[in-house]
């Protein structure tokens, strides 16, 4: 006898493939979805389906977008001389959290990693070469994760367009704001060492 | 400005209201939904339509049900003789798994807990006093959670339906297999001394 009724197993097994939720998740949700009004049920489905058909990227940065620009790039008072390039969209989230950037963005889509495969060709780099070409852009501040991958993209892109003339930076690494030594592992904390600052 | 745009923010939203996801987890799973194929939140969205369409209650034992009958209560194999008594649909499976009972269910949606309001007049009892009229059960096996709402709503059936002249047995609270005195609570260490058996 199968566990639960088709519909219910169904449901089930399309929430398994989100990120994050296990089969005990899954059965939780199902289980509470079959509890609240269909109404509910209609509001993140036609939420799901909305996402599919109203959006894409931006042809300039490539963050997501509901039209041709993003809400960034359509803005004239951001400073366009200025260029953070992260991985994924929602990598720009917590940049503008901090409300001390007021550039632009431009959004890679992935980060360099030979291991799976990706290389600088399959992320979206020849579009920010244009937009260096354009010759507005006087700093790019890379912002691509502290991890091997992308430090490797960092390196790339820099040795890439510093020759062109752009200032490239790299975000800070170091340990966390309100944490302890004690928690900091060796690189984290050497890479504080190294970039100590006069006081 | 917006942290996202409008479908996404209204996606996150949505996700959000599912239980045991936070805002981090809603943006993480909204933005694998944007990430992969149109086809795969078609399937999740019809999913979660088809569950609230073409699931109902077993109108024997409030199971959750594609029709009248619920697949146990139609299984002309298991012994009718037996019922096993659970609060919710979800706690079917447990007791399914340990295959080990081959009788039917009853589920009574719900214990008593005065706290939350919830009165035996809210839970399914009068179509368990029905089936119990029927005069085929001869066992009702307690299966409601070891909680205080769980115990109490136990207590309250099995004083309202012993009279009847059927056995009322409560499932065993104890040290669960395999883990250690150590980490018992008082309780569940109270309750296992005193339901010792001889060996």
């Amino acid at each position: 006898m199968p566990d639960f009724a088709e519909p219910l197993a169904r449901l089930i097994q399309e929430f398994k493939r989100l990120p994050g939720i296990g089969q005990k998740s899954a059965q939780r949700i199902a289980f509470h979805v079959l509890r609240t009004a269909r109404g509910d049920a209609e509001r993140l489905a036609k939420a799901l389906l909305d996402v599919k058909d109203n959006l894409g990227l931006c042809t300039l940065c490539n963050n997501i977008s509901e039209g041709e620009f993003c809400p960034y790039c359509k803005d004239p008072n951001r400073d366009a001389t200025l260029l953070c390039v992260v991985e994924e969209p929602h990598n720009i989230l917590p940049v503008e959290t901090t409300r001390t950037f007021s550039g632009l963005y431009h959004v890679l889509h992935g980060a360099i990693s030979p291991l799976r495969g990706v290389g600088p060709e399959q992320l979206k780099i020849k579009s920010l070469l244009e937009r260096v070409a354009g010759g507005n852009i006087q700093e790019i501040i890379l912002a691509t994760n502290p991890t091997v991958e992308g430090e490797a993209t960092a390196v790339y892109l820099s040795r890439l367009i510093k020759p062109l003339g752009v200032r490239m930076t790299r975000i800070a690494m170091g340990i966390p704001v309100g944490s302890d030594l004690e928690f900091a592992d060796e690189i984290t904390m050497s890479k504080s060492l190294e970039n100590r600052r006069d006081m």
